[in-house]
C-alpha cells in the first residue's frame, strides 16, 4: 500500500490494523499478496507490516548481486522508516535467515522472534539445490522454474490432495513471471548461498518460538533442532502433517502458533 | 475462590480476567492451583475459568462410582451458574476427555474445542496402566502412588532434569495426600475407564485444535492422530522435546498454542 | 560379466557367488558397478545376481519410449535365461517398483519380497520432481543434472559430511556421461510416470520387507507405510539418519535388513 | 537343556544348532523358554546359545542382593564352561545392559555386539519407574505385578489388538509365580539401579548394531540415539509399529536383524 526508498531501491510495503507492531518477512518466492487471506486474523489485534525485500514482489529489482546483509539493512531501514523501535519479528525460510541476522547484529529492534520453517547456515546440500534452482532460473522456462523449486517446497499428500490448485500456480507463474522475475529469484537464491548465522545464535537473548513442519524437505526438523538447542531458551512448536510451506498447507496453526506466542505473556511462566 | 453447588457436591472454580470466556478442564492430579503461575498470561486478554471437577482439588469428594457423565454435568452446570451461553473449552487428558463429551453433547457450548494430550477412548492398554495406578492408590502409600503414576507423565530427559524438583513433589504428595485423597484419584481413574467418544468424533463442528506432544506416554501421537482424523476440520500442533504434561514441561509453547488458537480467527483463512 | 538377449537388447548381468538366489534391481541411476563393494558380504552365502535394466549401465540403451511394463519383462527373461524359477527380489526405488510388478503379476517367481525406498505409485509430486529432472537431462548438462537429481538422494547431514566425495561424483558424471546417457535415464524416468500398483498390493503373498529411512525425501516414510499397510503380512524396518539412498549412506544396516530377512526363517517364527 | 556352577549358582542355558556361536541375553522378566519360537529360525545357519541369567527362569535364586556386575561374571563363566573364546552377543533391555558390560570389560569375548532396546544408564526416570514395579512385587499379587510392569512393554496397539494373549499371560503368571518369583524380579531390577555404562562407551571397537523399536517406552529412542551417537561405527536400524518388547511384537524383523547383521560381512563393505 506504499514505498519506501531504501538506498534507491524502492520497497514495497503494507501496514494493517493497530496494536503491537508483527513484521513477517517472506520467504524466497513470496510477497505482500501472499498473505491477503491471513491479514483479517493477524491485523485483528496487532499492526501487522509485511515487506517485499529487495527482488521480492513489488519491491524494486536491482542489478548487482547481494547477501542478505542488503535485506538486512533494508529491515532496519524500514523500522526506521516507521519509527519503530521494536518489533516482534517473523521471518519465513529465506526470511526467517534475514531474521536471524537481525536478532544477532540488531536484537534491540526484537522483541520477540519467531523463525518458521528456518536453518541456521546454508549447508552444501542446500546450497547445491539452490544451484538447481538457479539452473532452471536462467532457462527463463517457467515450467522448468515451478517443477524444480516448487513440489519439494510442499508435504506430497498437500501437492497431491490440492494438484488442480497447484497446477493453476503453475500455469500463473507461467503467465505473469517474465525474464526479470527469474533472474531476480536466482539473485535473491545466490543472496542465500553464504548464509552463516551458527556462530551467533548462542548470544540471541529475545524470545524465540521455532515453528518446524513434520514434512518439511527444504529445512528439515534437523535444522530446526539446531537452532532450538543452540539458541538460549528457544520454544519449537512442529506443526504435523505439513511441508516446507507450512503457512499455506496449515495457515490456521502456523496463525495460531505466531499470534500466540507474539501476543501472550509466555516468557513469565515458571511452574518449576 | 468461589464454589457452586452442583448437586450437592461443592465445586471450586476460578475466575480471572476480562475478555473472551476460556474454560480450562485439569488432568487427572491436577487442580485449579495447577495454573497459578499461568494465570497472568492466560487471564490478560481473556476470561480465564478454571474449575476443579468433582473428586478433584478443592471440590467435593463423593462417596459413590460414576462415570465421565457425571463430569460432564457438572461443567454445563458450572456455564449455566455463570450464565455462560459459551466458550472456548480447553481440555488437558482427562479434562479433554471430558470436553469431548461436552463437544459431542453439547456442541452449543462452544466456540472452539482445544484437546492437550488427548484420547479418543480408554483403550485396554490405558485401562490396565489405570488398574496399576488403582493398586498403588489402594495402597495409601504416596511413594507407591508416585512412583507408579508420575514418572510416565514426564518425558525421561525433563524428569532427569528436573529430578530435584520431582522429588521434592514426591515428598510434598507423601505429606499432604491422605487416604481420601488417593480414594478420590481411584474413583476419577475408575470412571474414565468406559470413556469412548470414538463414535461422536465426526459430528464434531466446532474449530478444533489437538495438542500432542513428542514424548506423550500416557496417550501416544497414534491417540491424537486419532482424533484430528476423525474431527472434520481438526487443527493439529505439537509441542516437541515434551511427555504427557506439556503444559508443565513447555508452558510458553502449550500456552501459546492455547491463546493463539482461542483468540485468533484461525477458521476464516483460505489460501487456496 | 555377461550379458542376454532380450527381445534385441543386451542386457548386462552379473552372477556371484553360490546358493538361494538374491536378485537385486538398481535404482534408477544406479547400475551394477554400484554393487561392487557389497559383493563380498552378499556373495558369501547367496547367489549374487545383479543385472542392468534396458537403459541402464552397461545394458543396451532404446530408440523407443516404454514403461515399467518393459523392465518387468526383462526381468522374466532374466530369471528364464537363467533357468531360475524363484529368487529373492529385492529391489531400490525403481528397481522396488519393478520388483512389485513381478510380486503382482508373476508372484511365483519371487520366494521372498524387498522393497527398500520403494513407492505403491508414482504420486503427482513425484512425477513432477520427475518432470524437473527431465528438464536438467534434456540440457545434457552434467552439472545441471547432477544438482538437479543427486542432493535429494541423500540425507543433508551425510550430502554434507562427505560433500569432496559428492563432488567428486559430480565431475566423474560431468566427465563420463554423454548425451546418450541423459536420454536414457529421461527415458527411465517417463517409464516410471504412470506407475501404479496400489491395487494390486492386497493381493501379494509373498513374505515382503518393507526397509524405509528416517530421512528419505524421494519416497518418503508415508509412501513406505501405504506399502507396509496394504501388502499382507509386509514387515518394516527403518534404517536411521540416512536418506533415500541407504544402501549407500548405511551399508551395514542395509546389508543385514536384506540378508537377514532373504536367509532367515522368519515367516514360521510365531510368538502368540 | 543343561546347567553349569557359577560360584555355586545353577545356571541354566540352551545349546542349539551349529555354525558361528550367537549368544542371546533376556530381558528382565524373560528365560529361555521365550526363545522356543525363534529357536529353528535362529539355530539354522548359528550355534544359539540361550541363557538363563542369576533369578532368570530355571536358573538358581540367590539370597544376597548383587548388581549387574554379576551377570557379567556369570557370562563369562559360561563362555568359559563352553570353551568359547568369542562369540556374536545380543542383549535385550537388561540383557543388553550386561552385553554392553561385557563389551566394555571383555572386548575380546565378544566378535560382533547386538543391543535390543537397551539404555546406557539408567536414568533416575527408569529408576523410579523400577521402584514402581518393586512396589508391585513385594505385594505378591501377580494382577497388580502384570498391572504395573506389563503394559509399558508392549506398544498400545499390540497391547489392545491381542488382548485375549495379554490377559491369558496375566493369568498364567498370576497361576505360575509365586513369592519367590516376584523376590528374583525385585532383585534384577535393583540390580541393574546402578547402571551406568556411558563412560565406557567410546572405547568399545566391536561391530555393534543398536535395534530400536519405534513405541518403546522403557528405553526411548533417545537412550538408543545416546548409544549409537557414543559407540564408534555403531549401526542403528529400527523396528516400527512396535513396543519395546521388539522381539514379540515384530518377532521377523527382529530375527532379520539380528541374524542379518550377525552372519554378514557388514564391517567392510566401503562405497566412498
Amino acid at each position: 500500500m506504499a514505498t519506501f526508498d531504501f538506498d534507491g531501491i524502492p520497497l514495497y510495503y503494507e501496514d494493517h490494523g493497530a496494536g503491537a507492531p508483527l513484521l513477517i518477512l517472506n520467504g524466497i518466492f513470496m510477497s505482500c499478496a501472499s498473505w491477503a487471506a491471513f491479514t483479517p486474523a493477524f491485523a485483528a489485534a496487532n499492526r501487522l507490516l509485511l515487506l517485499d525485500l529487495v527482488d521480492q514482489g513489488r519491491s524494486g529489482q536491482v542489478d548487482f548481486e547481494y547477501t542478505q546483509e542488503l535485506q538486512e539493512r533494508a529491515v532496519v531501514a524500514f523500522l526506521d522508516h516507521l519509527g519503530l523501535e521494536q518489533v516482534t519479528l517473523c521471518g519465513l525460510s529465506y526470511g526467517g535467515e534475514v531474521a536471524l541476522r537481525l536478532a544477532t547484529r540488531h536484537p534491540e529492534r526484537l522483541s520477540k522472534l519467531i523463525l518458521s520453517n528456518t536453518c541456521a547456515y546454508t549447508s552444501p546440500w542446500l546450497r547445491d539445490i539452490g544451484h538447481a534452482w538457479e539452473f532452471a532460473m536462467a532457462s527463463h522456462d517457467g515450467h522448468a522454474f515451478f517443477k524444480t523449486c516448487i513440489p519439494y517446497v510442499y508435504s506430497p499428500a498437500f501437492y497431491e490432495a490440492h494438484y488442480d490448485w497447484a497446477s493453476a500456480r503453475e500455469e500463473l507463474f507461467v503467465r505473469s513471471f517474465g525474464p526479470a522475475v527469474y533472474d531476480a529469484f536466482a539473485r535473491l537464491t545466490r543472496s542465500a548461498e553464504t548464509f552463516d548465522e551458527r556462530a551467533g545464535l548462542p548470544g540471541i537473548s529475545v524470545p524465540t518460538l521455532v515453528i518446524s513442519a513434520e514434512h518439511d524437505f527444504i529445512t528439515p526438523l534437523a535444522n530446526q533442532l539446531e537452532l532450538v538447542a543452540a539458541i538460549p531458551g528457544a520454544h519449537h512448536v512442529m506443526i504435523q502433517d505439513s511441508g516446507h510451506a507450512a503457512m499455506y498447507e496449515k495457515p490456521a496453526e502456523f496463525t495460531a502458533a505466531v499470534l500466540g506466542f507474539a501476543n501472550a505473556a509466555t516468557e513469565g511462566i515458571k511452574v518449576l
